[in-house]
């Protein structure tokens, strides 16, 4: 898959799939909207009653800031399959100029921000290496 | 949700999503087709062409078997969304009764292995945790 392709389908997609690892070494995995500004991923925590399970990308990437995520398409003809990955240091933004620029972004990808906006805070992946299948 | 429920959406998702972290403790996620027995989750490796980076869940998982496997709806009406994911310790399995009892459980599953049956490995993740949301 080429590079235009990659970031198109990472561009275009509605949901993602998040994975980081926790302090003791174990992967956690969330399905995210998300919105893409150059060479980073901004995902927000949304204002959707959530247990406090729901943060554990948070602290997850405060103690290992690895991350990756994955876009893909499933089809039962198994030769459209695809998928996205892009593997990226994170950071946890709780405000700023670059954290509200994050939460404009994702307004405009999704109407649904319109109506209930995200309390944030937003994760932010700083793409370091492309992958895509096939 | 209740656990029946959980089990249930488990059971007939046609495609989730299995997060593996490496030696050096980096996250890495893949889409895979899955079936289960009781709590265990097979998925193998399949015939289909692939890098040698499509194995990195084999490597990941022995050197780490901390995996997790999650099963997702995505809707843009978001009060449809609803996910599952299991906590597991995983293994790796060359051949065997247990090898091939999975892949005939996934060629009974997916008929599109009936065509092209998967090589192996066959990875088994052993549910420790379920978590079902909302």
């Amino acid at each position: 898959m080429d590079d235009m392709t990659m970031r198109s389908r990472l561009m275009t997609a509605r949901v993602a799939h998040m994975a980081t690892v926790s302090g003791a070494n174990r992967p956690h995995v969330v399905p995210c909207c998300f919105a893409v500004r150059g060479d980073t991923v901004y995902s927000a925590v949304d204002g959707k009653p959530k247990s406090t399970r729901a943060l554990q990308r948070v602290t997850n990437l405060r103690a290992n800031p690895s991350a990756t995520l994955l876009v893909d398409h499933y089809d039962e003809d198994w030769t459209l399959l695809w998928w996205v990955r892009i593997d990226a240091n994170g950071r946890v933004l709780d405000g700023g100029a670059e954290f509200e620029n994050a939460l404009t972004l994702l307004g405009a990808k999704y109407e649904q921000y319109q109506r209930d906006a995200p309390a944030g805070p937003v994760v932010a992946l700083d793409i370091h290496t492309w992958r895509g299948w096939p």
